[in-house]
């Protein structure tokens, strides 16, 4: 691991997929420190403990570690809790979360001690599986993918790079964005897809039931590959960014009806000139990003 | 190439991905017979020929061609016009298409001579790619997909397997489906994600232009992948299987309005129950599909 790394002792609280990935992957880079997992389910402990990832064998931990990083790896409704719930005394502690909402969670850090909420990072490693649990993490799952970190008034710059090199240690590139940013462009990007997945997956299931998948060849497997994810995660963050997301389905609607409209009429010139509109947009971003 | 091939020629109407995909795929596996290219387009004709796939240099084929499969390989709207201008004397002749929609096709042959009728055999194979045109195409793209035949009344039984012998000798899984199940259910498993594609990419690129996959890590531009499609082939989709594509949106947007609903009450009870329910349904079916 580079020496960028400056912590001597991490915890991570929630023992899931990210929770888990991050201690594989520390692991795999030789993590010279000590780590530690908070989890409010035993056997979650037991296994990662079992598995090498932590020292600790249930919820004691040393409540005066020093040079710390707290990583928070809960679903975004549990946030707060979890943050009730810490009671470590150590002045030299840093923390950051993994939460695919930030305003609700820098909402809540505005409301405790300012020592707190300044030393408080928030970050959102896109990262993830449809698979959920300890037993799906990999050492690999930040590799390559991007950390949006989201830093407050509060924060020192010195702080806020810390927590970026911590991320960019497990293999992530990492973009800063303000929260409520973050917000509204996830909504649209990423938990508009994933009501989008639900909602097929729910409309197709009710009228093919077994047969769903039969005939499809596997494109339809692949595209409601994320209405597989974790219920109580997605559960919280349609919860957590109600109205940006809620703005996004009424945008996407919009559009919708518009194709709906062309299909109905069907009209060969708007339609190929909305679909030859779209392909020529999307190839050319993709093209950008590939420069 | 198995024993199974028993065509001697083959003739490849429309030389775009899938038409190239074939040729491409009877190369590589050794056909010993003879394959020949048509394509309103005479530098398509060009290149194929250059690249070894056909044998004929622009648009004259000996019209008494044996033991000759003809397959069709044009967007679903084009298909009249490709079966008008074809003129092949040969009596021992069967057709095929490469069509994603098959209840045009098989009313348009309905309409022509009864040995015609015969002869025709309809296929889907169900495979693809974002890409389109011959310089996309790969000798690989049938390997372990599903190909749909759809056989109608007039077909016997010996050409239908004559013609699912020829997709399983390009690597293909065959299944039977009568057309009209055929377009019905393609409708919602291929049609519906297609418009839906379409639909999300058109809102989110109107709202965040070049800022579209800027913090997406990847996971937008995989889902939206189908939205860079061949336009004029999805233009031609969704005219020829207008009536169920529009019932399959329909069912999608009661779906959609279902979860709008629950995530505008912050239900989490109700968000929990349709989330595992879906997931649960899901797993259960690709578990299934595994065993």
């Amino acid at each position: 691991m580079s020496s960028d790394l400056v912590f001597k002792n991490i915890v991570v609280v929630g023992l899931g997929l990210i929770g888990g990935s991050i201690l594989q992957s520390l692991k795999s880079k030789s993590f010279k420190g000590s780590t530690f997992g908070i989890d409010s389910n035993l056997s979650a402990i037991t296994q990662a403990n079992k598995l090498g990832l932590i020292i600790n064998k249930d919820q004691n931990i040393d409540t005066d570690l020093q040079n710390l990083l707290v990583v928070f790896s809960v679903p975004a409704l549990s946030m707060s809790q979890a943050i009730d719930d810490l009671n470590f005394k150590s002045e030299d502690v840093l923390y950051t979360d993994t939460c695919s909402v930030k305003s609700s969670v820098l909402e809540d850090i505005k409301k405790r001690k300012s020592e707190f909420l300044a030393k408080f990072v928030l970050s959102h490693p896109i990262a993830g599986s449809e698979k959920s649990g300890i037993s799906a993490s990999s050492s690999n799952l930040f590799d390559k993918k991007l950390t949006i970190v989201c830093p407050h008034e509060n924060n020192a710059e010195e702080d806020i790079n810390k927590v970026e090199g911590f991320w960019q240690n497990l293999g992530s590139l990492t973009k800063r964005l303000p929260a409520n940013n973050h917000d509204d462009l996830f909504a649209k990007t990423s938990h508009l897809p994933h009501v989008i997945s639900y909602a097929l997956m729910h409309s197709i299931f009710k009228d093919l039931d077994d047969k769903t998948f039969l005939y499809s060849g596997g494109s339809l497997e692949g595209y409601t590959r994320i209405a597989s994810s974790d219920p109580v995660m997605w559960k919280d963050i349609m919860i957590a960014n109600e109205e940006s997301i809620v703005e996004s389905i009424k945008q996407f609607k919009a559009s919708l009806e518009i194709l709906l409209d062309m299909i109905q009429k069907k009209d060969p010139i708007e339609l190929t000139n909305f679909f030859t509109s779209i392909k020529v947009s999307r190839d050319a971003l993709l093209s950008e990003e590939n420069n």
